[in-house]
């Protein structure tokens, strides 16, 4: 995943998506992140996505989307349901979601290369 | 800094700081991050911060606030303008930022614990 995202000049929206993880079954959450982010950039409306984790299991993951419409048919997206469930019945100690609409944006690079990302 | 930070009820809003680390200067850079969380949490309608950066350098900071106002307000204070000079001329090989409105919020605690976070 390009990082960070490539998106499109505002207004669209994001996915705030805080969390700790709990110290369970790191493989078995590596590999279903991972077939989430995949999954998520096949959907309708999908944007790019952003995901950082610390050593100490803090994470930030932003996705950004073209509708609060697109956002809501991810969230009950089937498999995404089964891997929402797991993550409450193991993966994270907590999280909170947050959903928002994106105003304003500005990028800046070193070196001033050509990135194709918008300004709002 | 608490994590996830404790939001108010929405709407509220949102920066969304994504970045990339230059390898320069690791120390100057950690003391001037901490500095700049410990202002940032002291000026007005400011809300909470959360804040990672992996071992490869990415970092996702996501700080939230009462209004566009106390956005803006601390966007150009004084100090915050050094930092963010500072930032350009030798510490983010590239960064983005974005505005946004929070909609909506849901949280997510194992055991149910009081955790004093709002929903929407």
């Amino acid at each position: 995943m390009e990082f960070p995202a490539p998106t499109p000049r505002p207004p669209y929206y994001a996915v705030i998506f805080t969390s700790r993880r709990t110290t369970n079954d790191a493989l078995g959450y590596a590999v279903m992140a991972q077939c989430m982010l995949e999954l998520a950039a096949t959907q309708p409306g999908f944007l790019g996505i952003e995901s950082v984790r610390d050593a100490d299991g803090q994470g930030i993951t932003v996705s950004y989307w073209q509708t609060l419409e697109s956002i809501h048919a991810w969230g009950s997206h089937a498999e995404h349901r089964v891997a929402q469930a797991a993550g409450k019945a193991k993966w994270y100690e907590m999280f909170q979601t947050r959903s928002c609409r994106v105003e304003h944006q500005s990028y800046f690079q070193r070196e001033g290369r050509d990135h194709g990302h918008a300004a709002d």
